[in-house]
């Protein structure tokens, strides 16, 4: 820990009963969320900054302009343009998009949360999860499977179909199966499942994606609708073994929309990364950004590629780590801890009890059978982070560094410890503290 | 160990290799299994046992007489009896139970097995898994989902028409799905997969049910069929959460009876209970039973229900700890370890710990990932047994005493040394020591 840190910590020190209780406030908030996946929605339906006149796209992480985007990144808005029809082709898109005429803003500052660039448009269907503790709604696009894919950044006109075929088929079937059913899907019950199952719901959704599979096949099966449109729906989830990722992640914003509510203490309410720079903010600094360049993650790669093809960290799905799942809950899932190169049983539980050391509390919702019952870890205090110099630990699917070669390996990337360090100078400042 | 026991293991010493090679190609076929789900079949059609013109039924366990069965098992004669249609009431069921023209014989003695009480009538429909490794084919009825169920000794007319029902709507739908694929359901594959979600495949089968679910469904949703069967199919499978018990036991015994062929070696090759005895059969001694009386499962009972409301030890669903699962495999299954008021996971880690040491050898298709990714115990040796005095664990239901009122508990049941102690005297005997 530098001297400064150091010195910012002891002033802190008289304040620590205020800090403490409004930490515990906002992590009651996100302890007593309620979130249900009730509706599928077009976005420019239910998220305002995508409704207006200005044409406008939505993207992973922190601000960021069109010219500091990776590649993956600009490949993605490529595709979201020629799926908005704004662009018939490549080269319009990118006059366009370098034209300025296009306002590119974060996910997070909108509801909404995406995987890897993240993007969203306009038209494209988002899933909708209602947090009923006090009604807040958070936005994520439909999980597109594996392969050739818009998040990692393809365009062609596969990936631009694939899109037109969910926004128009797929996305009526689920909003209208889901409408059907009264209360929505019902997620703490569904991740309390999947948590025993192996699953850390960032790099493994396997078990997740087979429950909600069961939960959408019985509200889907009753319905009066085209049974080629049903089947053909059925079996595209069916193939997607990180469907629940999306859902996880609107579940984790709805969560931390809600307790970010609570204004005060210096609970992490985000973490995200835009494959350029890594972003947090904290409950007591509202929408701050406090921003450092994104590591290279540390992984496994497939074969034929390796760290040389890799893009730098990038994505929203880090709001895994923010709820205290994914990296924070390796020990529940030591079947993703060797895939992610990072060891076996024992490593997996190193990992969970680091993290537990940077956190306030457990989430007794998703109790891991493999840590003795022990709930996730919850409610990240950044006055520990610097304390103890361990940032979380992000399990994250690594992308190509040119657009549409898709994802190449898996591995986990700490946060920056500069943007905890900048929030700490932030939060001191707000304080009085110089 | 018993003076006794030391002699006889002490004269088996100068066979020790002899053995072990047998063993070990016994071993070999357990690994090289290569079973697949293939169809669904009406039981006569395919067990000839229950194809004369003889009434025959099949029970659960080693041989056991109408008399001596427990109130649970007689329940389940009684109800097959009212669903084939020899009597038309209860009494006339006991009237012809009672008089012996009823032939009364072990599933495992005709390629079957069967969960608790085990009924398999000449009509029911059975699940066919076959052994690719030499074509052995085993059989096992479906399962019937939870509460008022035929395995626990309910005969009344819910039970009956649910039985119908499956015959008549789910067994033809689902043998057309598994015969439209080419080379049926790879169970290996599957049980790879579900190892890694938690489950024991014998108390918890949680996760293959879903794995399993989205295979037929993905062969269901092409059919040419009635929509509402389909969807009555679906949900029936979906709400059955030990769906793949029965998969898993006809997998274990198709597994098994291959291995069986090895007529040498002192493996154990079948363990399974009757209510009233224990009964194991090993490699070199073919068909031979060696019974001990059951024991009292420990457990835990669901609220309401207490040790005295227990059956004892029932059912062919040991089959499981015969190929390595269930007991053998709670490491893989914390979740379940709790369940079965075992309890958490160093115990679950001591359970399997402890079964290793009577197994020679681990089966690599099967790794666990709690388990720093071993692969699940295989072949359990006699000469270890008796050596340690560690009988298997074998994970169960716990039954009502009584017919019909269902499933009370669960927990662990010990197979009681003296089958094996039996079994090592009669094996030494066929080596000419006495």
């Amino acid at each position: 820990m530098s001297e400064r840190m150091e010195y910012l910590l002891s002033q802190l020190e008289p304040f620590a009963d205020q800090i403490d209780e409004a930490n515990e406030r906002v992590v009651a908030r996100m302890r007593d969320a309620q979130p249900a996946l009730v509706d599928v929605q077009v976005a420019r339906d239910v998220i305002p900054e995508l409704a207006g006149e200005r044409r406008t796209l939505l993207h992973a992480g922190p601000p960021i302009s069109w010219e500091d985007m990776c590649p993956p990144m600009k490949g993605s808005c490529i595709g979201a343009v020629l799926f908005e029809g704004w662009a018939s082709d490549e080269a319009g898109a990118l006059e366009l998009l370098g034209s300025g005429q296009i306002r590119l803003m974060p996910n997070h500052e909108a509801h909404a949360v995406g995987p890897m660039s993240g993007l969203t448009s306009p038209s494209m269907p988002v899933l909708v999860v209602e947090n009923r503790l006090d009604g807040t709604r958070a936005f994520c696009t439909i999980n597109e499977g594996g392969g050739n894919v818009l998040r990692f950044g393809a365009y062609d006109q596969e990936v631009v179909d694939r899109l037109h075929w969910m926004a128009d088929v797929l996305a009526p079937l689920l909003s209208a199966a889901l409408r059907s059913s009264r209360d929505g899907v019902n997620i703490n019950v569904l991740m309390a499942k999947a948590i025993t199952m192996g699953d850390d719901f960032h790099m493994r959704n396997a078990a997740s994606s087979l429950v909600i599979l069961k939960e959408l096949l019985c509200l889907i099966a009753p319905l009066e609708w085209d049974e080629d449109e049903k089947r053909a729906c059925i079996e595209f989830i069916s193939a997607a073994d990180q469907f629940f990722l999306n859902v996880v992640m609107a579940t984790g914003k709805a969560i931390v929309d809600c307790a970010r509510k609570v204004e005060e203490g210096c609970v992490v309410t985000t973490l995200c990364r835009n494959g350029h720079d890594f972003g947090i903010r904290i409950s007591g600094l509202g929408d701050q950004w406090f921003c450092a360049p994104v590591v290279e993650p540390n992984g496994l790669y497939f074969t034929g590629f390796s760290a040389e093809d890799a893009n730098p960290d990038i994505g929203d799905s880090a709001i895994c780590e923010t709820i205290g799942v994914g990296g924070m809950a390796m020990v529940a899932s030591p079947a993703v801890t060797r895939f992610l190169g990072a060891g076996g049983y024992p490593e997996a539980l190193a990992y969970s009890n680091a993290q537990e050391k940077i956190c306030i509390a457990h989430n007794p919702n998703w109790s891991i059978p493999t840590w003795d019952f022990k709930g996730t870890n919850l409610g990240i205090d950044l006055r520990r982070v610097i304390e103890t110099g361990i940032t979380p630990t992000i399990n994250t699917a690594i992308s190509h560094k040119e657009a549409g070669h898709g994802m190449v390996g898996a591995g986990t990337a700490q946060a920056p410890l500069a943007c905890f360090e900048r929030a700490l100078e932030a939060y001191c400042a707000k304080l009085g503290i110089e």
